[in-house]
């Protein structure tokens, strides 16, 4: 038995979701044909509205529905930081601390020469314009990957000649974990930058 | 920083999909997000074409974009045979063995009163009335849960004075399972339905 060429599209295009295959992807379609009809349209019109109506912020390039993102129309915020990060998710992380009141710059990547990502691919050419005007620091907040160390050590070094403090955001032992169960990197890493205990 | 409002209904909708939390909900949106525009219009597409054309057969209750399904129409599809299934899912399950080549009939549910779904909520009345044409054999399918049990009893209960024979699908250990692993009820299943080994 065939099924009809509508639920084979559908059962597809939700197998291209990430870490979906076809066995969840035909699920989520019978889910969505059984389900009212109000759902559908909700995911339908959002996907589109979403496409129609975000844009990259003209400053800190993270995802916005106006011209300047809300965190950079935010006047409470402090304009001489800003921390980069390599995705929206990471600055949504950084958010949800509640403990940063500074500025951001979204990447939307980080370096990776073997699959053509260089430079010019990343957001760094509006970074540097940016920190010309006004900017003491700079947090270096992307995913502490072998390809994010590369784009922090390759951002310290354009930025490092504008004479503004470049920082790192810490690396170590998550809180809660076991020394026992600890990669040896992130170890080494705790131990060269522990910290005086007071 | 709250996400622009597209964003936030993307992530809303997606996480009323099963099996999908606000998590993964989130990381969907910002994959479509990311992706190019065509996978939002394959699948914005295709939810609002499915709910457009598909329907349920005039026959047999499966879902279909034309009248009647392609399986009621086949011709070379024996029609003394109707094979009783819950969902469109448990017959692609069927259909999938390659083995059988009946009819089928999709009652979009199983008897659960708890939940307020009786005979009429399910689709019986139209079983019965294809049930009067040259039906021999009616094959009871529905998944072996308490409910489901309670639904082959009652469609056993009022077929059997219609003057056909009534199945249902064997129920024992699954193949490559061990004895050991394998439920009391199951078990007990397998020990009553045993079979004549030549």
């Amino acid at each position: 038995m065939k099924s009809p060429d509508a639920i084979r599209r559908l059962v597809k295009a939700f197998s291209r979701l990430p870490g979906i295959g076809e066995k969840t992807a035909t699920r989520l379609a019978y889910f969505m044909i059984n389900a009212p009809d109000v759902l559908s349209e909700e995911l339908a019109g959002s996907l589109l509205d979403v496409q129609r109506d975000i844009r990259l912020c003209d400053q800190c390039c993270s995802f916005t529905d106006t011209e300047t993102c809300r965190t950079c129309s935010d006047d409470t915020r402090d304009r001489s930081i800003i921390c980069v990060v390599d995705s929206v998710q990471g600055q949504l992380a950084i958010e949800a601390t509640g403990e940063y009141r500074g500025g951001y710059h979204v990447l939307h990547g980080v370096l990776s020469p073997l699959d053509g990502i260089g430079p010019e691919e990343l957001r760094i050419g509006s970074l540097i314009k940016r920190l010309k005007y006004s900017v003491e620091e700079l947090i270096i907040a992307v995913t502490p990957t072998v390809e994010g160390e590369a784009t922090a050590i390759y951002l310290q070094r354009i930025c490092a000649p504008l004479g503004l403090r470049v920082t790192r955001l810490a690396s170590g032992i998550p809180m809660g974990a076991d020394l026992e169960f600890t990669d040896p990197l992130t170890l080494s890493r705790a131990i060269e930058g522990r910290t005086v205990f007071n």
